[in-house]
């Protein structure tokens, strides 16, 4: 593995499980794996490099400690004077504004880098996952969680609009901006993991707290990690576009991308596997 | 409240059973509370003024009586020779066509007002609701019902594709153009509250009749009503402009809102009640 | 009925069960009803022919024989030297995507047929529904299946992300790019009849094998059969314009289609047959 | 004429100097035709009247007196410290955006129904065009000008970005959002006849003065006015849908705008009209 | 050249003046090449054969005769009592709606044919270039006109308006819907050379009458024809696609296509002759 | 001014010639301005410095020396053996796709970068401005160029559809898909500055070479300098969202925008100053 060439972090444990998987644990656990501004930082950089790394073809994502993915943003700093939020130091609104919009979109890009990573990602969400956490989990591909997490679209309770992600893609990944969805963004009340899967925020509740979720995280990488990553990606990849467009639009772009793909040996390798009844292998991408 | 400034009204009940709260109550029960002419104009003038009346924070949205929210269109007055639909004073068909489609958007408008509103509106769904009831819920946040309810999209039982928002509205607050979505909508057969809340139609299924109803109704509007209006009305304006955009564009739009929207004293208020464990108070808006 | 104009086809059956209800049955049971070049052909040609038979106001698509609705492209036929798939006679990249990319949009276009349809459809589905199943299926309006069927976004396995609709598809008929949908698309694991409920791709699961789903998808057939034509493929077409476009563009799309469809003669007997309770009849489509 | 059944404006002029031809002017020209609040609402009123009344097919848009178009926006009145703009009631700077936003989204209402009128409009630009004059100008279908015109996108001389349509409509008018567009609109400086003309602002620049450009205008008119109703409104409406949307899209909704239009007994009359060598009457729409 | 494999066809002459060059001629100049029934067929079967055909990289489009390019509909044909138009077999308006539905797309399918090719297209416009003219050429890639060239889009004239694409692609190909857009779409009044040129419907305008202007479009038609084929159809590809979409989502397209076809030996061809100042040479496509 | 603050950089040159308005100059004359490696960083790295910089307001960028704005990408580079697009280290033709997409979307946001720069920018274009040069001024707010400029959209004649932006870019900047468009952009001719003009390329042509073009671009520099950059930034992030989208979409982004922005003291400013005609001041942003 290629773990080495990552970047180097000091808020997050990266492992490599299995081949071809990689573990990245948000690491703050004494406070419940908040967030901070370093953190935005590496958890970006970590990203961007795992997308493209070769060696690199499943990411789960999970908390450090047993109490929590993460509990959100660290309200505590947010709330201090000098932050972006609560600065007093331009007076002008609309100096302020263009400020506080510099700000999120910064954040936005963060969370971001999760959605646009190459490689398929897999939350594996526990204890709370508040604010921050839904944002996060939501810009991975799979959620799992196990059967004792709380979860909660947070911000309504901090006076504001969830901007950094949560509002644009639960619609996506829950599918529709339901009843149920306003209902728990509107109220900021937290919803249990049998809700979450009732309403398909995650596809798999484990029983047996933290280890056994990330037990059956970590098969369920392993599978994707034994696919062609030229399929894996690509399907990956169409999902994501087919989302706010029209079906032909989708039509035509997978047409294009399949043009250039399906020339990969990795069709050959994959039908000759099937056939013969063989574990295929791939090479890196 | 402000009740006494608000549009007067024949055919509605208008009350605040809470502080901020207002209950909307379509009131024709002898006729099931079918729609005829009059009702549109009145429901429109209704949530346009407390959209953005200062002391609405949650709209309750019911129908008088036990037997329906509402049955619909007053198919009586709608198949009445001189409504615009069975009209024959206009013989060509081009005029005739022009016509219905003034007539369709104006119907159309009024649904979009309760779309429109600012504020968060709760469809409470108890009896029959049919037809327009659909149309109606549709544009309304969040729908409950009683364990009781039948629904149906009756449209093409009275030989047209439905026009108002139900079509164009179902989608997203089902999450989907889906196999169940079609078959009600082309088949018009009605549907049980627990296949609404199977289908997530409805987020919510009450039992014991219609008070009960009502009363878990309220209930989620003063949880409501407790939140910051800036940060509810913020998170409702943002989810529903997620619909049929691409992310991307939907986080920029919410960069764009929060600029503005996270200068409010509403932040300070929130961040510090949750530090103090105290009950925030905020203005009006 | 119609059925001696419709086009002569070797792989699939074609039936009248009921009045106005057409039943096409894949028709290759010894390969599993899977596809090979000539099959695409025919697929179109009656999917064309019956989108404006006025005879026909609903269909019915199955498989031939028990064992499976398709199991997909015969991968035997596609991995043969001279496929456009493995083709080497064309050595430059780009020429070859060029290649690629044509037969795809072909392919796709058959597909899409199906999904342009002007009448609704309704995929019958049992044993192997594989790859292709999911693609065709996709395309259709309402999908039911047998308890004991097995589905599979196979593609994945063969090295290639699914590129005839499933991908452009699934996010409209199951609501959005959920957990589920990312997980069974990327790892090509089969799927259950229960699952596929949960997940909302199919909106029945019948028990008692192929047989009785057959007879429970021709009793819905025939109550849409006995529905306005006129509305029904209205609702059908609204429906289908919705996804991926704004509400506020879908809303105009339906007032202005009903412009001219509520001058319908349809609208006069259903109402009328509604207000006699009689059973209306309405003229051919 | 129905101008007595207009709306009883005291801002504008409103006079029927051909048949079917409709004239508004805007009337204030001791301010240079400048707005102030109750003007918008007589505009709005005046075009919805206009849009739907039968016996107009075309309207002439221009101002009294020989100085301005409109110079737009009082500001004299809009400095004054009771406008929304400059209210200091709320201090909370959500709340006052939330006041703003509405605001705001009630002038663009007013632009909007212009734009939305059914029947096509010409602006007859001369003296002063600035501000609010390019925001409505670009909200007719057709702008004609004198060769002495003035034209000018005054906003960010104001300190603000336009925001009651020229930015939104200039990208369609003049066709993108070309370097002479930016140019424009970020310098706020004046243009001349020519450079609109040049730009592609106007179809035409008249020489000779206000009289002339009326004189010509009124030509133009009286030429739409003898088209069939039918036909022009449906091209302004289909013309209008196009931009921003894909061409797929367009074709789509032409096809279902025409299914019904093309039975209009305007299509006979045309052609029989036209073979005739005939001049046609269409009834009114 | 493949020309004897072409599609066999009685209303086009198809000759290839240059090598990789074919030149399709419009050929009823008796009726001053109007379009009637069999054409529409030929049409479409003659730019899908040569979009794919590998020995044609430009398409050249013209009339027969001096007289002109197409004069439109053969509006005695489309009035005769049987046309779809003008029938009377069908009563309902829906159904006659949903016949005329069916009739337009096929003919809108037709004409897409032209912009779907994926080969460039120069429409040679000359003499008369009336309705369906103006939706034909406006299918083109490129259109030059002759001095002398009268345009016109006359649909308003026979009483409807255009449907089978000027409508939608007529912002694409002259930027914008303009004020001159406007104008000559709602008054149907002819158009000259020169004026086509000022709002850029056309890019050039020769002198000389026919025989010159085919003779500077054979230039510029063997100019492209040198050109890699594989760099030329996919910058036609890309270009159309940007229309109507954002930014960020066609460069993300571009960036798809491009990385199957950047392998292109075009690119090493296109590259080594240019620093070799030598005439490259490319394979068919 | 901050250019102590800004990153340090090699191939470029960057001063400050007047308050507010920074010059960035392609500084690699020797090899006409064309771009290698290294570049690419340090242009993203200036623009995404100056856009969020408080003392610049506006940007201009022109090339070094008096032969080119930029020639382009330096082919001798792009096409040794160790660069992405011939590297042959990657056989699979998949794998190399996906290098290749990685490197181009790479490229394109680079280029994205200065069009997503808050603050104006405008390209002062003389000598050659060939391939890149053309994507690089195409995101660009204003371009003019000096009356001796030869541009060339040449990416065709390196064997590939230029994939960083022009294609993307043209249609909004010279407004639509116009025949010019297609011709230029499949042909790879050279275009002269006149044509640029007539095609609104460029705004204005200036003559006199290039030190009367830079005169002429600082002008026009100091006059948006001397505006309100609230109001300046708010328009050009408003225009730059209306391509691609609906009016209505654009009118409501820019209802929120203004909500936050209206607030500025620029709006008092400005309007103070008008009044009192004095020149005003305002802070930095």
């Amino acid at each position: 593995m290629s773990l080495d060439k990552a970047p180097k972090v000091l808020y997050f444990n990266i492992t490599s499980p299995a081949e071809y998987v990689v573990h990245i644990e948000i690491n703050r656990p004494a406070k419940l794996n908040s967030f901070f501004t370093p953190m935005w930082y590496e958890l970006k950089s970590l990203f961007e490099f795992f997308s493209h790394d070769p060696c690199t073809r499943v990411i789960l994502l999970s908390g450090a400690g047993d109490r929590a993915f993460t509990s959100g943003l660290d309200v505590a700093q947010a709330s201090s004077p000098d932050s972006t939020l609560r600065s007093t130091s331009i007076t002008d609104p609309a100096r302020k504004a263009t400020s506080l919009r510099r700000h999120i979109l910064e954040l936005q890009d963060t969370i971001s880098a999760v959605a646009r990573c190459e490689k398929p990602t897999i939350a594996l969400i526990h204890g709370y996952a508040y604010g921050l956490g839904i944002d996060l989990s939501s810009a991975c591909d799979i959620r799992m969680c196990d059967s004792k997490t709380q979860l909660c679209v947070k911000e309504v309770d901090i006076g504001l609009a969830a901007d950094v992600g949560t509002l644009s893609r639960i619609g996506k990944v829950t599918g529709g901006v339901t009843s149920w969805v306003k209902e728990v963004c509107l109220t900021a009340r937290p919803f249990t993991a049998e809700e979450a899967l009732q309403n398909r925020f995650v596809s798999r509740v484990t029983q047996g707290g933290k280890s056994n979720l990330i037990s059956e995280g970590l098969k369920l990488a392993e599978l994707l990690a034994s696919k062609s990553p030229v399929a894996v990606s690509g399907t990956k990849n169409i999902l994501d576009a087919s989302w706010g467009r029209t079906i032909e639009d989708n039509l035509n772009y997978t047409a294009v991308w399949n043009a250039g793909m399906l020339q990969s040996e990795d069709v050959d390798t994959a039908m000759m596997s099937g056939l013969k009844k063989q574990k295929p292998k791939f090479s890196k991408l």
